[in-house]
């Protein structure tokens, strides 16, 4: 997507140098735009647990450059130990999101029981290239099918502006390119749709605050940014068309691990009869889990709630206090919406029921 | 309450002279302890608008005393044109709020009719008192019932952890002592509960993570700040046994309007089974509307989302901003939670279900 116009995806390699990999860095967007370059796993790692990058496709293809690097740095003699090692330090920065989990797995089973260096760093390579490649191109799709929701609605409003509130930040800042839940929000503007997105603040990263108003301000959607607690607010009042949120993993049943505040306002859009659709790649989908329940939440640290950081008048950096010093803070990651409460799964095959045999047949499995 | 070990109300008169009225300046709390002097009607109505003073009982209170001030200042051939003004000026500064109207309305009843500037001073200043005394004596009363809730819970969980979730501030910053919501957990506390709060940090203004916080440090309560996403996954853990929260206006019918997000959390504990109380003195019922969803909600500035205020690490102010400048906010201060999300009201004269004839019923109407 455009920043200033410019054609950014959010993770590339340096065409000077195919050992570097390139990151917008999202902890300081958008107030500063800083690149910083990804030299080794442990680099790969500390960005993707620091959130310098974040998002259920992004960390996925992140994670899968990092196995490159492992690959590269790699002992002859000691592959099999180090890239394992790898895949585990990956693995563990976030345990909520499936995407990560997944892409390291591809890039282990595309080397497996391989011994030739060369071999194994040009196969990392390019599995992490089409990881990455293949989210744009998952992403792409998903705005296709989503459009065709916004659309219906448009119609029914006979022309007039689709209101869609969204939490966090699933856009293509999340993902390669494009986003999930904000694909059929550029898609449907493409086709002429007049959208305005309610984007909810999404504490305590202020994803949607920061990063998601950023992205429809540069892509020129109107929206408006909302306190995580006005949602409901604006559903009861009619002001809200359809919800669109991502997914940090969705059990092949339909339920849905996403930003911590996402059940609250699926409660909210069933309550007030408000479709609610999740937007995410079949690489979201956990086949093993039966119950949302069970998905593992990441909790962080209590800072992130009890400091933030942001520019003065003057544009310097300062981070301020929000309570007492002293004052306990508990910072879960994520919630489970179950899917009871989901209107449908918006993926790059199209639009499911949550529902284990629709969602089964869909994929083919 | 107590700060520090001193005992102090959120309003007072100035010992060495009537003509001052004393409130903590609740704006910069936790990180600077203020006190400021109201001297006229037009400060007075400027603290209540600037949320110098903010709370359902503490804006009563201070409305009550603007109406004094304005008693003292009003020119004696214009008594009655005077006061009616200030009434203006104090009832337009918060509109959602019913014990703001409620208390001007009071003062201008005990004065009506009369002429004599002195008796209108002495009667003015009279019932305020008789405002802030009697609203400390209703939460007072609250937190005998709504402790008696507590106890019953404590007594399931065989004396265990009660874990209470409270949105906002409903303590006694927010009242002249005591607190609604908070009320009870003091009283319970009293008695030897051992009790846990969760604490919306309530975005945008935060009262949760500036106020109640403090409050419950100074009281010696354990609680856990947590951003507004985070109650609804907490209660579906198990980790919630009750909500208290306070109301702004609560009709005559059981619905309640309250800081916004406290909607979201009502149908999280119905979906959870948990128990959602509201405690509020009788001064917040709207004996005239019907129905919630004609309450007037107010609207405030969005540059409290868009920047916010806080100490750096030396203790050094700083206000910064948290989104790309120009983003537009939306910011409504509350939202109405309907009757049938709520478990019961608990009044100064007991707890009651949130529905007409039983409301008339307690307050023999």
């Amino acid at each position: 997507m455009k920043i200033n116009g410019t054609h950014y995806r959010t993770i590339w390699v340096d065409p000077d140098n195919r050992r570097r990999i390139k990151v917008i860095d999202q902890r300081l967007l958008p107030h500063q735009f800083i690149i910083n370059e990804l030299v080794t796993v442990e680099e790969t790692a500390g960005a993707i647990s620091d959130m310098v990058v974040r998002g259920a496709g992004l960390i996925g293809a992140t994670a899968a450059y990092g196995m490159y690097l492992a690959a590269l740095a790699a002992h002859p003699k000691r592959l099999t130990e180090d890239m394992a090692r790898a895949a585990a330090l990956l693995t563990a920065t976030r345990p909520t999101a499936r995407n990560l989990a997944w892409a390291v797995e591809r890039v282990q089973a595309a080397v497996a029981g391989m011994t030739d260096p060369a071999v194994i760093q040009q196969r990392t390579f390019a599995t992490a290239t089409a990881v990455a490649d293949e989210d744009a191109g998952f992403c792409r799709r998903i705005g296709e099918h989503g459009a065709q929701l916004i659309k219906h609605i448009a119609a029914r409003k006979s022309g007039g502006r689709v209101n869609i509130l969204t939490h966090c930040n699933a856009g293509w800042l999340a993902f390669v390119d494009y986003g999930s839940a904000t694909a059929p929000i550029y898609a449907a503007r493409d086709e002429g749709i007049d959208i305005h997105v309610w984007v909810d603040e999404t504490r305590p990263w202020n994803q949607g605050a920061r990063l998601t108003c950023w992205e429809l301000a540069h892509e020129n959607i109107a929206h408006t940014l909302i306190t995580d607690n006005a949602g409901g607010h604006l559903m009861q009042q009619g002001l809200v068309d359809m919800v669109i949120v991502g997914s940090d993993r969705t059990t092949h049943t339909g339920d849905v691990a996403n930003k911590i505040g996402t059940y609250l306002k699926a409660l909210a859009a069933k309550d007030n009869m408000v479709p609610f659709y999740v937007a995410l790649p079949s690489s979201t989908i956990d086949w093993e889990i039966d119950r949302g329940k069970d998905i593992p939440i990441e909790e962080r640290s209590g800072t992130e709630i009890t400091q933030i950081t942001g520019p003065d008048d003057a544009g310097i950096l300062h981070t301020v206090h929000l309570c007492a010093p002293g004052t306990a803070a508990l910072n879960y990651g994520f919630d489970i919406t179950p899917a009871r409460l989901v209107t449908g799964l918006i993926t790059e095959r199209g639009v499911v029921a949550p529902e284990k045999q629709a969602i089964a047949r869909l994929f083919g499995r």
